[in-house]
């Protein structure tokens, strides 16, 4: 079968799922570093969508690991099959809670005196991260939706 | 070629698209009429974007009737690609645009002064049309695209 680059157990997957990871993280650090996120519905919803992403993300980044350096890719349909819900469930989640993020961010901004310029900035930060980490898994999602119908 | 309910061309698919519509035409009825909805980023897209929804889900709705009362389904591999890029580019928006709305909404309600309760019960009820119009949406895409292999 021929190698498509981005599926289960590829460099180019195992680079997919860092930057999924990365930028997770990046966002989770963005709101919860000093600022006090719970008290805002949208805000609670970006963490723990974000916080289901990251262990999910290098889950897989370790399979890709051990496929890429010890050369046995185990590409069943029924383990293809699970990545790819998975990746599909948590993209989905991870655009909503991007988007409300962003609304209520701006709503933030437009009225003064409930969060701090500095503040604010930090919460469009992060809602720009979870967006790139959005990106990144629906191009996981679809490499791997593409390789489902050759097995 | 067996016809699977749901794709383009079928009464499955006829009535997900009015489905549809017709959410999409109840969330811009209870964004619009009354509501000053263009002071709020998140109205205004979520307006765009059932704007959208309308007209794309009616004329998908009109080559339904006409495949399912005419007898001509016209089943090309890049009308049905046409038709999944565009279902999966308004199902994405919708989602955006219904997640930012409500939780845009919860916000205001939960500080005083910025709607009343009334106004705000409209805004969740149009953010929950355009959640059913997103799913509908998504499920007129998985049909489409479950098709799409075998064409």
């Amino acid at each position: 079968m021929e190698e498509l680059p981005g599926t289960l157990g590829t460099s180019a997957s195992l680079a997919l799922r860092l930057g999924q990871a990365i930028f997770a993280v990046a966002s989770l650090l963005f709101m919860c570093l000093d600022v006090e996120f719970y008290s805002y519905t949208a805000f609670c919803f970006l963490v723990t969508v974000m916080g289901l992403v990251v262990p999910w993300s290098l889950t897989l980044a370790v399979v890709d690991i051990f496929s890429v350096f010890i050369k046995n890719p185990a590409r069943q349909r029924g383990i293809i099959s699970i990545v790819v819900i998975g990746d599909w469930v948590l993209s989905f989640l991870s655009l909503a809670a991007s988007s409300s993020t962003a609304s209520v961010t701006s709503l933030l901004l437009a009225s003064d005196g409930f969060c701090s310029v500095r503040l604010c900035t930090r919460y469009q930060l992060a809602a720009a991260m979870a967006f790139l980490s959005w990106f990144l898994s629906l191009s996981s999602w679809l490499f791997n939706l593409w390789l489902l119908p050759s097995l």
